[in-house]
């Protein structure tokens, strides 16, 4: 457990900010700025979680009011979740090195600035939406350990950096190359062993390369501005489509290897496990893509609406699958007996949300707004979904209820 | 493609029969009878075909009509599915020696008589159930590649010979051992590749040793008789709860590892993919517990059946879940609005089927009848399944259309 001693380490004095403040990710030269951009960050975190629900501080992990997450189809990092596993490591900018290793003709160690001057810049714009997503609809049904996401742990940003297929092609593939390990910068503590969070992917999606979207960027920027410390500053993976653990903050480390990596993260969590015994673990491969999902965002659940037209709005995300995105959003008001089509309000992408937004006829009778979300593929959120240990890609139809006054 | 002259390589003549008649695997002695069980084998599974219901010969794929797979509930061999992915090996009994290496203190050979004499003889009644078992309901919704096995493939049986955990003891395993690799005596060709066919599972599985059911075994014996070269004579193994797939026949080799097996029918096969390309199958784990299932065997498929009470049996499969039977089988004459529970006509055991049978009230206006089974953890075969490119694993309502005539 975190205590908040280690946590003061990361509230550094106010000096350091000015500073910290001018620097630029692409460009940083000069002054020792160790932990400075940190301590800006826990600042700008602490700031930011006055707009969001905060679910712990120590590590930071927190979600945005839907009614504020629905606002804009590109999320401003005031509203955009953020999911630590451990306190914001301290980076010094100017010492740091990226390394790429592991089954290459050619291993490299990489500065930040060598990275911005070297490699072609690269952006795209995806959603990251966290595995726990809804956990709590899991948890309703049986409880489940791990933070109670809602609604909200999900944010669209344009990331900006350069593409990981560029890296690995200078490192030079060799012939075995098959998963590609990322290692962040944090600590993970359990007693007395540490380890760093880390994740790994296909090969194939590492080098996937579509007219709209690279497979994976090595990322410095968020919405146009350097990442914020809470967001994995200064460098961090971004794979569109994946859950969010695949998209490790703090980028330390990239290995290129025959196989998943063996890092806790990849190896004995993030899997959809019923039993939960070792066994099933073992039996269980990671998870990946993120699943087909929508939810209502406002009314808010169980708000008071007047009898008559009611304007509902909401998300809605398309599967963590290639040129994939929304074809369709419905809403029942009678539980699902019939459905009336919403208007989808923002850009069609693939691994990217859509916002919609529809006006249905509430009664006296009306208890429950549903939302169900349709592929360009035809394939529809389910209706309910299996219950799983650590309460993963809660995807099911969702409803808020609602109290109609007339 | 196998050819009719490969296959002729598996029809020798006859005047071997006699001598591999004489045999038992546990207490083989003296003559060379290199190929002699295998051909008799050939003659006995052409017996046996005539009672199946042939998909190919070359290598033999086969399952049994429903009416006859219902009869009992160990099922005699006759009856017993044949899921075969390159013809029977030869193999000489008297030189064969099974092999444990990898990550083990001590790697040894074992011959078949060795094997009979140094271990304890353990036997367990398991459903196999090959994962493709019902496949072309897959097809039907949406072309797949693969045998089209209706609802056979599986078969009750009792199985006896060693366990995997007690020679994998004698070996001593090392630290970082997590999975355990089969490999077959048989040869797959692909153009100018061939491989034997393989199979692994986690350390965990093969060291279960519950007070019914070892985790696995290595096993000699089929229904207390030698196994058939169609079953995997001289040795296969069978893992309880696992699909078929992981049972290899014509065990060869055993290695201990600290990974899945990198065999074509682990790595990229026998996986649940949609799209089918080199990205999802490198996401994808393999699979190896089977889901929950049921099927109606009689009446058969259109039947045309009298008004008043019609009864109806079929078999129920609980999943590969350690301490886990079938709880309820129910019947529906109404399309799933109503349900009647059928009696469990054979005894519950973990990793066995049960066989039911119900008397339901058809008239003219019955058109169909539906099965449904739920487990004692209270879990239902799900009414839809998701289509998969390689068509495994259906499981959903199980229905057979009928016509009344009063």
């Amino acid at each position: 457990m975190q205590t908040s001693q280690q946590q003061s380490e990361f509230i550094d004095r106010r000096g350091f900010v000015q500073t910290a403040g001018l620097l630029s990710v692409a460009g940083m030269t000069g002054q020792s700025v160790f932990n400075a951009q940190a301590a800006e960050g826990r600042k700008d975190a602490e700031d930011s979680a006055s707009k969001l629900i905060v679910h712990g501080k120590f590590p930071m992990n927190a979600e945005p009011h839907l009614s504020d997450l629905v606002e804009s189809w590109l999320t401003p990092v005031e509203h955009f979740y953020i999911r630590s596993h451990a306190p914001v490591p301290k980076i010094d900018v100017k010492k740091f090195r990226l390394s790429i290793e592991g089954l290459v003709d050619k291993p490299f160690e990489i500065s930040l600035d060598e990275l911005a001057q070297e490699f072609k810049q690269a952006s795209t714009i995806a959603t990251m939406c966290c595995a726990g997503n809804r956990r709590i609809e899991h948890h309703h049904v049986k409880p489940v350990k791990g933070v109670l996401w809602k609604e909200g742990p999900l944010g669209n940003a344009k990331w900006g950096g350069v593409k990981l297929s560029d890296l690995l092609k200078k490192a030079g593939l060799r012939e075995n190359a098959k998963h590609v390990w990322f290692e962040g910068s944090d600590i993970m503590r359990r007693g007395s062993v540490t380890y760093p969070f880390g994740a790994s992917i296909p090969i194939e999606k590492a080098l996937l390369d579509t007219d709209s979207t690279p497979g994976a960027l090595v990322v410095t920027h968020m919405n146009d501005k350097p990442l914020e410390p809470d967001h994995g500053y200064p460098l961090r993976t971004v794979v569109p489509g994946y859950i969010g653990a695949r998209s490790v903050k703090w980028l330390g480390k990239i290995v290129v290897s025959d196989r998943p990596s063996p890092n806790h993260y990849v190896a004995t969590a993030y899997k959809l496990v019923e039993d939960g015994d070792d066994l099933e673990w073992a039996e269980k491969g990671p998870i990946y893509r993120l699943p087909i999902n929508s939810a209502i965002c406002t009314p808010s659940h169980d708000a008071t609406v007047k009898a008559g037209t009611v304007r509902v709005t909401g998300y809605a995300l398309p599967p963590g699958r290639a040129a994939t995105t929304i074809a369709k959003v419905e809403i029942s008001t009678n539980g699902g007996r019939s459905w009336i089509k919403a208007k989808l309000t923002s850009p069609a992408r693939e691994y990217c949300w859509q916002l919609w937004s529809a006006e249905v006829s509430a009664t006296a009778a009306t208890k429950q707004l549903i939302v169900r979300a349709t592929d360009s593929n035809g394939k529809t959120q389910p209706q309910r979904v299996d219950w799983n240990a650590k309460g993963y890609m809660f995807n099911a139809w969702h409803s808020v209820g609602v109290n109609v006054k007339s």
